[in-house]
């Protein structure tokens, strides 16, 4: 039987980012990712040192855990990461489906998967400069044609000027996409703090809402992380 | 010709609520309400001891100004006020989008006009029993019929246990009106002060989350608002 590692399932609270914001939201983190980006908010479900507290688990035992969690009502179910298009979630999402749950997932979009099509929506997240990493474009668009028969967005988190000035070059080359901008979190948990610096956070959005509408860039939506405006950097909501 | 009374036009900025939230706007805030909540928090669009602010304008007049302030690149227009159906905002939504801009609405549903089928969305924002009005449905209804041909959604503002009860009641009225919560501001701009609760917000941010998933009522969107996070009280963002 194939297992998927998960390094936590939390909930029910709501999604705070992006296209589905506001959304109330059982969370599935899965563990392990192919990128490592210099200023990730959830190294303990990417980082391998970590990787002694992801569980594999079963499609079943997932959705218990997630009906536990919604008192078996069903709502939408937000797989994160990590990376979760390493793994293969089809099973999870066809489970899930049957018993009414929709999926919504994020991803770099650096691995297609034919499931993607079953997602709803499939938010697709290429990484900034300011990431250290680099997109592959191929696997970027191959991801886009995998979810053709769904809704797809682009969400592109921003840190600095350079990140601001790549994500108008990447909106240009994928006009159909709904794009979702997103100030970064500077002040990310770390193994030693959870320490959180919300008045830089306020002010870097305040930037970036300045920054794109000054350039009279009026096609993107602008958005905060509100988990991080709630509950900082605490885990598990 | 006819004329609008118009209380402020400004932006752009982000609208900070809602449905539309962080998407780009100009706002075109009327003047003028049927409408008095306890806890306003547009006096100066509502109170006709503030009238004498408002200019009123044309059609032409109003897009004129907006087109300065979007430097002529489309956007999404934001109607609000007061109430804005107690005007005929229809020539100006017509002439707008002959310029390849698009009208989003805010009303609380007393006043319908065949005008709604332009907007997207019409928001549909009742009130609840904070506010000392009563919601006069058949009205409501006659707004649902008006814009069956655009989207329209429900948008309901949460000040206490009371409204949160009445809000799930409405809700269960009108299973296929896409809802959102939102927590009211318990610190209003007032004549003599623009003092914010930032604290307090949140604070009844998260009791509303927390509120709704207890009951694992999965279906609102539960979102605050934005501006008032990044600009509190301060007119004009």
């Amino acid at each position: 039987m194939t297992r998927l590692r998960i390094s936590e399932i939390f909930g029910p609270t709501i999604q705070g980012e992006g296209s589905v914001i506001g959304v109330p939201t059982v969370f599935v983190r899965a563990g392990g990712c192919d990128y490592r980006c210099s200023w990730c908010d959830s190294l303990h479900a990417v980082d391998s040192r970590y990787r002694h507290e992801w569980q594999p688990m079963t499609a079943e035992e997932i959705m218990g855990k997630v009906t536990e969690l919604s008192g078996g009502q069903p709502l939408t179910i937000s797989l994160s990461g990590g990376n979760p298009a390493i793994q293969d979630f089809g099973p999870l999402i066809r489970l899930g489906k049957t018993q009414g749950y929709s999926f919504a997932m994020e991803t770099q979009g650096s691995v297609a998967r034919d499931w993607f099509c079953e997602l709803a929506p499939l938010i697709l997240s290429p990484k900034p400069p300011s990431s250290g990493e680099t997109v592959d474009w191929d696997a970027f668009d191959a991801c886009i044609a995998a979810a053709v028969e769904t809704e797809s967005v682009m969400k592109i988190v921003i840190f600095d000027e350079d990140d601001y000035t790549w994500a108008r070059e990447v909106a240009a080359g994928y006009p159909s996409l709904p794009l979702y901008l997103q100030p970064g979190n500077h002040t990310p948990p770390g193994p030693d703090s959870d320490a959180i610096d919300l008045p830089g956070i306020m002010t870097r959005y305040e930037w970036l809402i300045e920054r794109a509408l000054a350039d009279r860039w009026f096609t993107p939506r602008i958005l905060p992380q509100l988990h991080v405006l709630v509950w900082g950097n605490k885990r598990g909501v």
